[in-house]
């Protein structure tokens, strides 16, 4: 029996295994972990999605392995697939691992696929796999590599257990900086401090459930010790009346910040779930500016072409914010003609020049590091991006009241 | 990408699917959703646990479908693992569907099955299955099983999806009739209603997350339009301090029973999650007795011998209540000897008699159906039982000062 309490996948290190097939990927997940029963969960890979793992690795804590194709399973067609999947399992890697077998043979697509994940910013870590089928445990080719991939190299054998050690002590050093210390509050809250969450769920989740990030924000004030009244839009007056002081923040579902704000005591700070968000997932300056300029939208008048993308794929709601409640506010807002495309789930155009701009969910269902990839080719099809929170907050005129956590990028 | 915010499995539907091999089960399960796409998660079966299929069904909502293996699957050594697996697939069947394909040569054991689940109480709905075989389309094979059957019975072709409409509606008929009802506060918070959740983050859940009972407590008040103050154990005091008025409830886990018993606004009604998820999932009447008995035992001296039942398995914490608080806590007010032993997951001996008493955790990963097959086992052994947070109630001497939610058992 899993349990749903598992942590979000998205809040998981992600490892990238990369290899040719039969390099030793899944015996070294195996000793890696010490047992199969170690792995919590595991979906089958497709030809458009990888397999993802998810389980606690000592020292590491709650990680996801992505598990992907093999550089030479090109099955006739399947060949374009493959190299797809295998890029996007590279956006989603936080740390790499790019597996060497004892045959050299198949190295140069290895080498190269491991200079693009540098080029990308992930770390790499090369892995000499089933050591034990070397005369020397491994030790010239590790040498040999260290020369030619310029990455941290080390040998293992899954099938002696050897070098497992090792390996997750050198992940656990090559973990980015701030990997450990992102907060969705951050700055915002500290502890003590009274926080107000308005949280309609009218439409939002599915019964008996929170939305993730709902959740995730309230787990992080707990842990911060901080006192959190929740209440529903309609109950926001009442939760004001009972607080002897005004809360020191308010965090809002942002499809109600219209009313908060209105109604929020000039003491307390306002910001949305989507807005720590955006900077949890996303480039908060970036989209910052893309709030702002989608407001520019207005006076340029003439059609926008704008890209909403939504993580979830879930079916669309009667009152769904991506494909109602968000182009009604833009149309009333922006005026002029829009023309508008949304996508969902990994679905993400390849080339975003048409677009005057991307509008992005929260990514509560995305690692940082995929959400960087997206804002990475908005930036270079010189494309504005912002985010939910932010671009509602722009279109009611009050993201200059809106707080901000403070992050490396802001 | 699935999304981790689904209907927990617990607090869905289960409708069972028994029959035979190729009695037409999958294919049932694909005419009911209309697509194949509408299953959500589909994890695999194995000996000892059946495939479950959770998805949205138009008119049903959150469901689960248990799809066991068919009663001819006898393969070898496997016969006595596919009885178990069915028979727990039975415990845990709020409605069952007992699949009849056109050919009558296998009925016996379907027919004896049907038989048993009523006698379990479980609402059973005979289904012909593969109607567009028999040239009458089922009307000869319904009227006989009808008579033999005494349950209803439904004739439908999933390959001509004829008789969807009629078996949603016969299930929706058949639901229990508590089912959309339950509440886990029930009568003890309405409207308006100023409640502090008392939840320690320190062990209980992984990074990022909430444990199931306060993600559903929290959700159904706030569904009741509650203010909901929480905070951590340590912030106690300050939350009081906050709110110009006594919590009119205040819910804790009960491992901080006796601080926030001792700490409690005289005004204020007083329960745990534990205390709540007694009724809502299992027989708060039968429960109660049980915490009484507990307390009984201490009078008695001696031997103790008590039975600790967990759902999840997770690895066992540093501080887990089960395996450590709980067993510290009996110690020290049971005195005497204490012979413990500790089940989880679906693991629950199937004889109970040398057990002075069963103490069960909230169950909030186990269906009602499914625990209250539990405490029938018990119940049928003489051995009294009870849950967590009752027995750690009585064991610090509060439970006359604990809230109880009015049902109908109570």
């Amino acid at each position: 029996m899993t349990t749903l309490q598992d942590t979000p996948r998205a809040s998981r290190l992600h490892i990238g295994l990369f290899g040719r097939r039969n390099s030793g990927k899944s015996s070294l997940l195996n000793a890696l972990t010490g047992q199969q029963l170690a792995i919590v969960s595991a979906k089958p890979g497709t030809t458009t999605d990888p397999v993802y793992k998810s389980m606690e690795v000592a020292g590491l804590g709650p990680v996801v392995f992505i598990d992907t194709a093999g550089f030479d399973d090109d099955e006739a067609e399947l060949g374009a697939a493959r190299v797809r999947q295998t890029e996007r399992a590279a956006q989603e890697t936080d740390i790499a691992l790019v597996l060497f077998p004892p045959e050299a043979a198949g190295d140069a697509e290895a080498l190269r696929f491991a200079a693009h994940l540098r080029e990308m910013g992930r770390p790499v870590l090369a892995v000499v796999s089933q050591a034990d089928r070397l005369a020397d445990g491994g030790a010239a080719r590790v040498a040999a590599l260290r020369a030619s991939a310029r990455v941290p190299v080390l040998a293992v054998s899954a099938r002696e257990r050897r070098g497992m050690e090792a390996l997750r002590r050198e992940i656990a050093r090559l973990l980015p900086e701030d990997y450990a210390l992102r907060s969705i509050t951050g700055s915002l809250c500290r502890e003590g401090d009274t926080v107000l969450l308005v949280m309609p769920q009218d439409i939002q989740a599915p019964k008996g459930r929170l939305i993730l990030p709902q959740v995730q924000t309230l787990r992080e004030l707990l842990d911060k010790h901080a006192l959190v009244l929740s209440c529903t839009t309609d109950k926001l007056d009442e939760a004001l009346a009972l607080l002897r002081r005004p809360p020191h923040l308010i965090i809002t579902d942002s499809q109600a910040f219209r009313i908060v704000h209105a109604k929020k005591p000039a003491a307390s700070l306002l910001t949305s779930f989507s807005v720590l968000f955006a900077a949890l997932k996303g480039d908060l300056a970036y989209f910052l500016a893309g709030a702002r300029q989608l407001m520019a939208l207005r006076a340029a008048g003439g059609t926008h072409r704008i890209l909403i993308a939504e993580a979830c794929t879930h079916k669309p709601l009667a009152e769904d914010i991506g494909r109602v409640k968000l182009p009604r506010l833009l149309r009333r807002e922006l005026g002029g003609e829009i023309a508008l495309d949304i996508v969902s789930g990994k679905d993400f155009p390849e080339d975003l020049t048409g677009y005057d701009i991307v509008i992005h969910c929260g990514s509560c269902m995305f690692n940082r590091s995929y959400v960087l990839c997206r804002v990475a080719e908005a930036r270079a099809a010189g494309v504005p991006m912002t985010n939910y929170g932010l671009a509602i907050a722009a279109l009611l005129g009050i993201l200059p009241d809106v707080a901000l956590p403070e992050t490396a990028e802001a």
